[in-house]
């Protein structure tokens, strides 16, 4: 039961004294990564879990479909809006309720930013242990709804086993309480998974407890070029067996991706002489004087895995490195109108899976033209295709040639970015029918009357 | 509809060609913990995945109960039986299907024992990354079914958390496969999480996706006293400041337990020069001659934080060490008819924690006597409340005096045994009831005939 505009009971919101965003003020913010997050033209910011429990209350109601947002820095659609739904602003949901320092536990509101909880958990020498490209605005609450992943991935876990407790208001408006601060809780099942990843589907994430991790105190970065993934593998199984826990970062790129980033940001000059197929950056903790990073590269150069490699020498050297890595919009911009996915690979197929779907891919088009980079550490890869014209309409073709055997091998065909609308399609194609049919049984029983933003991660029947 | 002995349908059992073992059969063998486990008086013993749909669609159909056993080590009645219901073993699935060495992972069926499976990956120079003192005979889809914690939790996660992919078998026949090889994989709702930690009432887990650890390869052992639990923690974050990673265990005994289990063990003459109100094991990945145990021990030592250490010189004196802590049953030999606990306090409220708690059990009987220990690294504490006379009759009573203020502060009352029959009672007066709304929905929606192990984990409305 989707209400018109009109038949939208403000009346009923301004009575509960919520602050209210109508069409004119949304128009004025930054709508995020979704042009569509706005479509709604109505949004609503509570200040309390209260608030929330009214908000739900009142929708459920009147049948009124929610769409929850964080920071919309999302890369699946998972908080685009319709005209008669309202968007649900947990932005002034922004208290960082505590921080345990010989705990190693953050307590938040929903609404927080990583970057703001980064700046107050390392006033403790701590850190938060997840990391993504969106940090200066996304928000945990986001990333918990969307179990995000990032580059400290394969050291500290997904967003999933940072979580310890969660708050979070249900579809009939009732509350999970289960701020849990232990690492060890089986109290039956433990539902507040399922609201991790769920994407708004099934409630709405107030409150968080995280696991923190000791802030790293030196890091050294390199930047090397390979002949190929399966020497940069090499390299990543080297500096893991050497560094462990101190290995902090191991990104990939291939070089289509580099150069063209490169060429983007003006860097050419900076990195132009490192020629290869893949480009690595690794960084570890270690003191700016010792060596052991310096021997291990040595070691792979001898063994002929490396072809060169850069060391940041301060801290500007180093930005200058990850800029290429995280700057992913240059490849938008030189290539409109690509398509983006977003996978994972077991490391031991990763090369082999690589170089397979890249020749599906081309053959249907020889002017498909793949960017590809990601997380080496996990075998998280972004492919964007793409060529001098929008190939949208190619969506489905090549998605059929990257996915092609991915679940076969243990793969995943959606990774660190969520289903939202983007990988509807996908999940109804390619989704374990076993767990399709235990999703939905899930989403009936605690959202019977789809109010939780509808549309989205679970295919239509 | 629970079905008597004669009903049941053990012609359609044999027709499917499945290993079935009677009465007199199960008599012959070990019930395990708990003396009810074989009370239903029928078992079948599937092969495969398609024998364990082919009894559970038969169980469906017939309105049977299924209740799946794998070690029958669990302390919380999560396996046992009734007469009516079906004993469903899982030790002919035993295969370990894969351990992929440079990716760190093993793929197993559920029947598995961690001790074979320990054995398996130890060739490859890995470990599982949890351990349990039931390691001998407890198997994987045990441990994944109850969430098992064990002593490595506090470094490398509970069972939730080494899970990466699972296959199971849901109460209406169909599979849940979900093998994924990945740690990142967002394919809608994580269903796979409501199997782990239920427990046997949503399902029949039969194939695991794990992941491994590096093996260890030098390991050094304290056994330290000190005056109280303040000081133990003090001596717990100083290791994990100084050794990260490298810390692979703190644990923690109360000077009753030790004394007690000492005794049983006959090793007072070993360790009765040390004297103190808690007893701490920490052990550190180290050579043999490295010394920056000794030294972190000297500098609590200085700072009056330890009374007295024992080093264990060699694997037999580690053993002699470990013997103390893992043989908790010499307690109940001791003190037979006791009431067991098993909760998680967040470590910097656990000093206080105990000594309120202890007060208040001791204001409902004087005569009664804790015996507490368990894994200082993550907070997990288990208590064995006896006397000279059984006193189960004061269960209700010493929980609510356990529990009091338990959940304000963070903790759990169930941490790692899971609720079983055994916490349903204090999960249905303690859980939060937003939790257990959702979770009755849950079971309802996925096993609406309630034949999954019914009567455990969830209460009675």
């Amino acid at each position: 039961g989707l209400m018109s505009q009109e038949m939208f009971p403000m009346a009923d919101l301004a009575a509960l004294g919520l602050k209210v965003l109508k069409s004119e003020e949304l128009s004025a913010r930054d709508h995020g990564i979704d042009s569509s997050n706005f479509t709604a033209g109505v949004a609503v910011c509570p200040k309390s879990l209260e608030e929330v429990q009214a908000i739900i209350k009142l929708c459920a109601r009147h049948e009124i479909a929610v769409v929850p947002q964080g920071g919309r820095t999302g890369l699946a659609g998972g908080s685009s809006s319709e005209a008669g739904q309202l968007v649900l602003m947990m932005e002034e949901l922004s208290s960082i309720r505590e921080v345990d320092h010989s705990a190693r536990i953050a307590v938040v509101d929903a609404g927080v930013t990583l970057h703001s909880l980064e700046a107050a958990v390392a006033e403790h020498g701590l850190t938060v242990g997840i990391d993504i490209a969106a940090r200066g605005s996304c928000t945990i609450g986001g990333m918990i709804a969307t179990n995000a992943g990032g580059g400290e991935a394969f050291r500290n876990g997904v967003s999933r086993q940072r979580v310890l407790g969660l708050e979070a208001v249900l579809p009939d408006g009732s509350v999970l309480q289960d701020l849990k601060k232990v690492l060890k809780s089986n109290e039956g099942y433990d539902v507040k998974q399922l609201l991790i990843g769920s994407e708004g589907t099934l409630g709405v994430i107030t409150g968080i407890v995280l696991r923190l991790e000791p802030a790293t105190k030196h890091r050294q970065t390199v930047l090397a070029v390979a002949k190929n993934a399966g020497d940069a593998l090499k390299i990543h199984h080297r500096l893991q067996q050497r560094f462990g826990a101190g290995f902090l970062a191991s990104e990939i790129m291939w070089k289509d991706y580099f150069r063209t980033t490169c060429r983007g940001l003006n860097c050419q000059e900076r990195f132009g002489d490192l020629v290869g197929e893949v480009y690595l950056i690794a960084e570890v903790e270690l003191a700016s004087d010792d060596e052991a990073l310096l021997e291990e590269i040595g070691v792979s150069f001898e063994a002929g895995e490396i072809l060169e490699a850069v060391f940041a020498k301060n801290e500007q050297e180093r930005r200058d490195i990850w800029l290429v890595r995280e700057d992913t919009f240059e490849i938008d911009k030189a290539y409109p109108g690509g398509c983006w996915f977003d996978i994972s690979i077991p490391l031991d197929e990763l090369d082999q899976f690589v170089r397979e779907s890249t020749a599906r891919i081309k053959a249907i088009d020889p002017g498909l033209q793949l960017f590809v980079m990601g997380h080496l550490g996990d075998g998280n890869l972004h492919y964007t295709v793409a060529a001098t014209h929008p190939v949208a309409r190619l969506y489905e073709q090549i998605a059929d040639a990257l996915y092609a055997g991915l679940t076969e091998i243990g793969g995943s065909f959606s990774a660190e970015h969520g289903v939202g609308t983007e990988k509807i399609g996908s999940l109804a194609k390619y989704g374990d029918p076993g767990k399709l049919a235990m999703m939905r049984r899930i989403k009936q029983a605690l959202d019977p009357q789809n109010i939780m933003n509808p549309g989205k991660v679970i295919p239509a029947q």
